[in-house]
């Protein structure tokens, strides 16, 4: 299951992790959690009975932070219906098997790894480029949570340590959010980012100068990241990244140009599984189990 | 064995990592690295023969850049008498027994994890902060070394992305180590940098600025890398650390003020084993084959 707060996907893959078959919701704006859970919980009812095989494990991919080790939602501003929302508990008691549960850039960055672009790197860094930006580590082939899992807040390190940088939504300046996401990147146009999306592609030149700056802070931040964890592969995936190489390609530039001498420049890969990361990686969370 | 420029430590330790025994050696600067492995084989030789116990494994922290696959030193101009020594071969073929070889960045964060300031943190970062920058890191209590065997150059990290950011001896602008090590405290003091240290204090105001600089940017780059990795604990080692409080307390306040809210600001430790890091995490990296 890959749970966001307007997109929900549910599937059912076989031991191998190939999706047998899958289902997309979308839910209003203002949905309770148990009214998204009540979705889900008879899209995979009706995906089990279709397939006829029985049910081993569930992995959900959630779009907000858990507590992965005690498996529930953790409160955020983002997702306030969600708050202390015992989910596991909630789908191991329905169809009685074991549930993991991880945040969705993490569910993203294993989805990709073992599956995706990733596949035969061992060492991954995963940015999903949206409204936001998550970001999840894959470290010696498994996901890397951190002390309290929450690692991978690639998107709020510091790239303008300037006291007039940009504001980030979450409340301190100068993260590499507030210059990269399609929030900011729409701001700072004063139209919806995907209408600067479609501009950049047809050339024109404020669009592109937006986009480029964007990549350029990717670019900063990912060396950094680099340069502190000698990663074999970078993908980017996310509705930003669709604009492709208008991104990728300034975004290298600036990563090659901080690294230390010597460092490898990692393959910087666009994700290959699209809207399915996140279930697919739910996938894959649960065949690690 | 610790093997650096011009300071050697040669020591053996019992089977729970205990140190039973230790030499110090000091070589002339333009000692080539024949001459440097004569005199570590002669210490452990004498070592082995008051002791009267046999060797079961060697372990070496070398200072500089290092194949840990091959087990032979890379080329690198600071260690230029070292270019591709099969320091593994020449020790595994003199003692007959399996030699392991790391950098003195990654022993040293082993040792201090697991004997040193970072006990029980399974997750952490270390900074060796000397004439250089160096760093390692252990997460889930095991040595990252990342695609190359390069990670941890957390000293490179771009902290000025101006163009006119000072210039690192590693042909990049703006590293942190262009601000923050020994090298970069003594050139914008005009002084060697331990006299700077020492006049800082003493309460000297332009020494205690430029330290206050050092550990802005310390504080600026360790939260990128903490946003990113969520470590359990920070140890921060090597000549410059021992200002103490007056390099460690502005760095966390630079530390607290870029990280993700919610995030935990982590523990920022002096190191504990001093000089002794290096050789200790040589034990811990024989005791790890």
């Amino acid at each position: 299951m890959d749970i966001g707060g307007t997109n929900q996907t549910v599937a059912v893959a076989a031991a191998d992790g190939r999706i047998l078959d899958k289902r997309r919701l979308h839910s209003a704006s203002g949905a309770t959690a148990a009214e998204l859970v009540t979705g889900v919980t008879a899209a995979l009812d009706d995906l089990l009975s279709s397939i006829g095989a029985p049910l081993s494990r569930i992995g959900v991919g959630f779009g907000g932070p858990v507590d992965f080790e005690r498996g529930a939602i953790l409160t955020s501003h983002h997702v306030a219906a969600w708050d202390s929302y015992p989910l596991v508990e909630q789908l191991s008691t329905r169809f009685g098997v074991p549930v993991i549960l991880d945040n969705d850039a993490n569910a993203g960055a294993l989805g990709e790894a073992r599956f995706g672009a990733g596949m035969g790197h061992p060492h991954l860094i995963y940015l999903n480029i949206g409204t936001g930006i998550g970001a999840g580590l894959v470290l010696n082939g498994s996901i890397y949570r951190g002390g309290n899992g929450l690692a991978g807040e690639i998107g709020h390190i510091t790239v303008n340590a300037s006291p007039d940088a940009r504001l980030c939504p979450c409340g301190k300046r100068g993260c590499l959010e507030a210059y990269a996401s399609g929030r900011s990147i729409g701001e700072r146009a004063g139209q919806p980012g995907q209408e600067v999306m479609a501009a950049a592609r047809r050339g024109d030149l404020p669009s592109l100068a937006i986009i480029q700056e964007a990549a350029a802070y990717l670019g900063l931040a990912l060396a950094g990241v680099t340069n502190t964890l000698d990663p074999s592969a970078i993908v980017i995936g996310g509705g930003v990244s669709e604009v492709g190489e208008i991104l990728l390609a300034p975004l290298r530039v600036t990563l090659r140009a901080h690294l230390i001498p010597g460092m490898p420049v990692p393959p910087v890969l666009p994700a290959a599984l699209g809207y399915d990361a996140g279930v697919t990686g739910a996938v894959a969370l649960a065949l690690d189990t």
